[in-house]
């Protein structure tokens, strides 16, 4: 039988959310009950809500930084037990046939992945996501949340953590090379960490100078306005990676001519409308524009343990559910820092 | 003294090239005189008299894929011989000071290499090309054309040649290897026959199916028309590389999701305008936009020692010099199996 739950759902594109409930799916042999204790709040909530990408169906419960503690277990799952520790990211489930499942790839799954919200389901419904008091989810897309994490900071490590690290682990991040981090928002407060950690040095390219001393705290070696044009100039052919948190379109011949031979711009924000890219900005310096996708759940669970031996976790802000709507106009607004977390149990 | 030459030069952009006289600089030191035999037509010179790229001034003379024969040498040289069969590319000068030079990567100079032609030169006058009976360039500048190739195929090495050798190089074209080329003109069949010699498999994306029994002859696997929806349905994440020779706009969602996980769309095209690139497009498959600017020296000797040894040479169509503004029109017009060559003897 489903169960009904508490949760805040966007009623349309443009309403405040509002309390109410959803039914979850029963549990099934290899899916796991998860009381949420917190989920995160991340830009990509907002701009599915609102259509910024794509239309989506409403009622919607969004939120993929799932933290919480498993409270039942279906008949054949193995990796989880009723008071483990538990997160859910970005997906919960994928066609685990395809080549890039097979290699632990589930976010590039050929025939694609299913999210943890605004998607369709393996049974055909649409997924709600954590903005919710319990959720339902097969055991493979479920990662275990290491004792020393605090399960309040670890939620956003979930989206916020995991899309930072794969690209800097992929493009090797590490001693000798120079990395820019662009944003420091919830995903580039968590790349300044991780590239730092890694021993990369670490440049924060912000609109302003206001978070400077955060950047430095967080790791960083250099911090540079945006808004100066010193900064282009100064730094030209510098970086090796940068890492581009933003989902607003910026001047991409300004940005790519930043990177130094055989560097790499990858993009982690998502602007809904194209990049005019500039080829010759590519010529120059043999340079690369890619995309990064969360990471794999192999990954993820890696993750997640690095930061539990490393002491690494986001800088959170602690909410009650019914403000939810109001830290969305904040992170509209930039003014996190650097992630809201709702916690559920106010929900 | 300077040495008045023969060469056909663009009076204007757009205007029709005229035979006229130019000057040579007299041969310093460290300089090598040659005697032009054959000169490639390359896309980007008409590009470049037109202005599509940048403003520029005229009269020019264009022409970067140069092949002959060297009649003087100065003082100081020691890498070339009077009689020596020796090319000229794209460059003729670079800084030979930045850490890209000195690691070989000349055309990726940070002070800025000096071009074949249309560039300003060290010495402050602005460089004229190919389409000449003569030209002087400083030896580090100056390739040898090994005798195993002809010297009228070997023209076109030195650009179209490279700049298709370098970038299937730099990703690792080979045994496994799934690659597309974009455009089979002067640049794609050299792609095909280097991305085939390496042992990759080889995919033709051309426009229509006109030209696919040349493109299988020279080495292509598969040969597609990118006019047909099916192609790209048939296709999609199928690349680990995709070359692309085509200097216009095109449809880049649909390019990018040919690419399979962790592959990259390297363009050695080069449209006039800004590419539209929507960034999910590159989250999904990690793929990466790139780009590729002709090769370093030693590369190109490499590449025509290369060619030498493994019997790999453009298929030419030598001209008399007072047929290349009805060349020009083919070129644009697609009109060439697949490189006009200019017999300087003619000029």
């Amino acid at each position: 039988m489903p169960t009904t739950v508490a949760a805040y759902a966007a009623p349309s594109a443009t309403e405040p959310l509002v309390r109410t409930t959803i039914e979850r799916r029963d549990v099934g042999p290899h899916d796991v009950l998860i009381e949420i204790r917190y989920a995160g709040i991340c830009h990509s909530d907002i701009h599915t809500v609102r259509g910024d990408w794509r239309s989506i169906a409403y009622p919607q419960v969004v939120g993929h930084e799932i933290a919480g503690i498993v409270t039942e277990v279906g008949s054949a799952v193995t990796r989880h037990a009723v008071g483990d520790r538990v997160g859910v990211g970005c997906m919960v489930n994928s066609c685990g046939e395809c080549e890039n499942c097979r290699a632990g790839e589930e976010q590039y799954c050929l025939n694609g992945n299913v999210g943890t919200y605004a998607s369709v389901d393996r049974d055909g419904t649409i997924t709600q996501g954590g903005y919710s008091t319990h959720v339902v989810v097969t055991e493979d897309f479920v990662l275990s949340i290491p004792d020393a994490l605090d399960l309040a900071t670890a939620a956003p490590l979930l989206c916020a953590g995991i899309t930072t690290y794969s690209p800097l682990r992929h493009w090797n991040a590490g001693p000798g090379m120079r990395v820019a981090v662009v944003g420091l928002g919830g995903l580039g407060h968590m790349a300044v960490k991780f590239a730092h950690a890694f021993g990369a040095h670490v440049t924060v390219l912000s609109q302003s100078l206001s978070k400077k001393d955060d950047g430095i705290a967080m790791g960083a070696d250099d911090y540079r306005a945006t808004s100066d044009d010193a900064t282009f100039a100064e730094l030209r052919s510098s970086f090796d990676l940068i890492v581009n948190t933003v989902s607003a379109v910026i001047p991409m011949n300004r940005y790519l001519s930043l990177l130094r031979l055989n560097g790499t711009f990858v993009s982690v924000g998502a602007p809904g409308e194209p990049l005019p890219v500039p080829v010759f900005s590519l010529f120059n310096q043999r340079r690369s524009f890619a995309g990064s996708s969360i990471g794999g759940i192999r990954e993820t669970q890696e993750m997640l343990d690095y930061c539990a031996e490393h002491g690494i976790a986001p800088e959170t802000e602690l909410i009650r559910a019914d403000r939810v709507n109001e830290a969305w106009e904040r992170v509209l607004a930039s003014d996190v820092r650097y992630r809201f977390v709702i916690d559920a149990s106010t929900i």
